[in-house]
């Protein structure tokens, strides 16, 4: 299969990139990307970016930025960075992606764990991962030609301890290679409509 | 109670403004109210409104535009206009309104039947009304002062069929009365990050 990563670059990314290139044929993109760099911030260059790869036969999202701090503190400008970047971007992907995407293709996209976990200064993070997984939920019943779609929502990262331990005490961390096989189960798989919980 | 209700002109709006007048101070605001117009696609429109209002005990949001199409045909754009209105919109009100709802005050937000229902052409209400929900359990964690938050998931309306019927072929309508007894329930109790479903 010719799979298309974007965001090859993160933590998940690269360890999806390990994970499925022994099978399959692919492509990295990110924003430093030389070859095929994409803002997924910008509908353009998600444009610019499937029109220079065409057709594949799956497209991983592992990417986004979120906003975190506190609720009493949060503008609606802060909240804003979640939608366009980690919610639109992913939307964007799979609004514009479903034109090339192959007969029986797969989107899989990323959400995590802050919509089910009782933690503060999560909230645009929970929004966000819920949106994302409703909009799964919805396209699945839609997508046509046998595409499917379906979301991974990975638990804290053991790699991003240092940055996002302080916000998951308590939580079970998993490394981003246990994290990749949700997303092998997503490509080669069947499933459509699924939410891979990894935790 | 003074209760601010925003959205006071739509049909859940009216009913609410109804069932809460009995009991409490209620003040209505919406696109078309000639004493507190707002719009709530735009965050100064929002903070205009709070500043006329002044504090209040409770916030309720009944309000909101989404877009209903096939995802085949949706643009980012479309998706965009659920994210901008009934999302931002409800967000903006709690993010600016924590500062003017009294000790023990409540927002009460809305979203709807598509988060769970297996139809066509909603996915962006499907997605956001997962935001909105995901939104408030987050936020529930985080208000002080006593402040509670909540939201009401109505299903198609009776009084909505002749519009939004043929996207809820099999749905069992609820009148708007019977949906806004959980605004209710919402002001007048106790629930804090709960989702009261009416179907």
């Amino acid at each position: 299969m010719k799979v298309l990563v974007v965001g090859a670059s993160g933590t998940i990314g690269r360890a999806v990139v390990q994970e499925l290139s022994s099978r399959h044929d692919v492509i990295q993109a990110s924003r430093s990307n030389s070859t095929h760099p994409v803002d997924i911030s910008q509908p353009q260059s998600i444009a610019a970016l499937l029109k220079k790869v065409g057709p594949v036969d799956a497209i991983v999202a592992a990417v986004g930025d979120i906003h975190f701090g506190p609720l009493a503190e949060m503008t609606g400008e802060q909240f804003r960075l979640g939608l366009n970047s980690k919610l639109m971007g992913q939307v964007e992907l799979v609004l514009q992606g479903q034109k090339y995407l192959n007969e029986g293709g797969s989107f899989t996209l990323t959400s995590g764990i802050a919509v089910d976990a009782l933690i503060r200064q999560v909230v645009n993070a929970s929004s966000v991962n819920c949106a994302l997984e409703g909009f799964v939920r919805g396209a699945a019943l839609e997508l046509g030609h046998g595409q499917r779609i379906n979301i991974v929502s990975p638990t804290v990262l053991t790699e991003s301890l240092p940055v996002y331990g302080p916000y998951f005490v308590g939580f079970e961390s998993v490394s981003a290679a246990r994290v990749a096989l949700a997303y092998a189960r997503s490509v080669d798989g069947a499933g459509n409509g699924e939410v891979f919980r990894v935790w």
